[in-house]
């Protein structure tokens, strides 16, 4: 048996996210798992870097499969793309050996996550940007995000169901950029956006959502305590509340 | 009577065009005036600047409708948008006297064209770009597009089903420009883009879309004659094929 590796592509407003599900309904995972069939008559089990909830994009999702056909990946590759609805593109396939494993060979992954700080958003943007139309403090937002960098317990930002053992991650870099404009298809639509960029060595659950929840707390001037004491508490409850998942983008894996 | 003025921005992937139509189908006119009805009670009729085809977008589509409601403009709009799908906002509302005709009034009409130029297009831009993946000769169509420029029968690229008697219009710009990436949410999606502007003092039906596809059929060397034949041929025969409507976009209607 082969093991391929994909670099997948997808727009997930359509989808109830990456993990299939036992009811029949559209996974991302589920819809790969389907086409792959399809071409190779195999019941293959892909297996995704990160398990994106419903709504949440994708620039560099990985994810791998074994398989005994003799099919060259660059064939894969266009035969997936040919029968994949378009919300769903493998932008890569190549074979890796064994002991490559999305999850686990992974080093750092990287998400972005968008804000659109406006009164009414656009009909291009809003399912991938979370329209917020309060004022931000800005500032207190990139202090509170700075809090986090570093190896931390990350049990305040730990979603349920979460079953790992060890809530420790190290957070590379995590910071807010300002825009007032976005670009689509090179038009600009003009007001007040953020973008959050955070890079870890992992994520728990709805840890990038709660996070950026939580910070969107802190612009709002609504959190009774600082982001450092959120953090030292473990407790998810004294976190912010959870940011909507059609802000938020996996934009790469780094092995 | 009153007449209200709305300059209004849609994506147009969802629905079958502007124009309302006998069958329940889903389109702009339609939607606007059912919700009309909800907020006065009354059945409106909205008249628009361009009725757009199936899957055509647009940056700034106006449209007028004459209500009895005491409502103000700006409480109209906000009524709208509360009861408006997410892919059609209302911008702006303003109250216009009854000489004011969204079509008649109408100096000038803006649209854009885009273009991907690649061999496979993003999940985030396939519903707004035409994907050409065979070489384009770019100076070809740009000279190509110069040829229309003025006042000119445009009987050429005239759609099937267009009543109107009279095919000249002046066309005042058409220019080509290349991108070597589009934006999408602040990331950058690389390769080769084209974008088609288009003013003029008003289109035939499907002018824009026979104008690209034209374009593109020069541009991939399988045009027989050049642009002035066609144009002066007034036959729409021997011009290209009609370009697909979703690279398509309203951008503004000038007064």
């Amino acid at each position: 048996m082969r093991q391929i590796k994909l670099l997948l592509e997808y727009d997930g407003t359509a989808y109830m996210g990456w993990q299939r599900q036992l009811k029949r309904e559209m996974t991302i995972q589920g819809i790969l798992e389907d086409r792959i069939f399809r071409i190779t008559g195999e019941n293959a089990k892909i297996i995704g870097a990160s398990r994106t909830d419903a709504s949440v994009h994708a620039f560099g999702q990985v994810g791998t499969f074994r398989t005994s056909s003799k099919l060259r990946p660059e064939v894969i590759k266009r035969a997936l793309n040919a029968l994949l609805p378009q919300d769903i593109r493998v932008r890569e396939a190549s074979e890796v050996d064994h002991l490559f494993h999305p999850r686990h060979s992974a080093r750092r992954k990287r998400y972005f996550y968008i804000i659109a700080n406006l009164k009414e958003t656009s009909v291009f943007l809003y399912k991938y940007a979370w329209l917020i139309p309060h004022p931000l403090d800005i500032n207190a937002m990139g202090e509170a995000a700075r809090a986090l960098i570093g190896r931390h317990d990350f049990s305040s930002f730990r979603g349920t169901g979460s079953h790992v053992k060890n809530p420790v991650r190290e957070v590379f870099s995590l910071g807010i950029e300002r825009f007032d404009r976005i670009e689509f298809m090179t038009s600009s639509i003009k007001g007040e956006f953020l973008k959050i960029d955070i890079e870890a060595d992992g994520f728990l659950r709805h840890m990038v959502r709660n996070i950026v929840g939580t910070i969107v707390e802190i612009g709002k001037g609504k959190m009774a305590r600082r982001m450092e004491e959120v953090l030292e508490s473990r407790d998810r409850k004294l976190a912010g509340p959870t940011a909507p998942p059609h802000g938020l983008f996996l934009e790469k894996i780094i092995y």
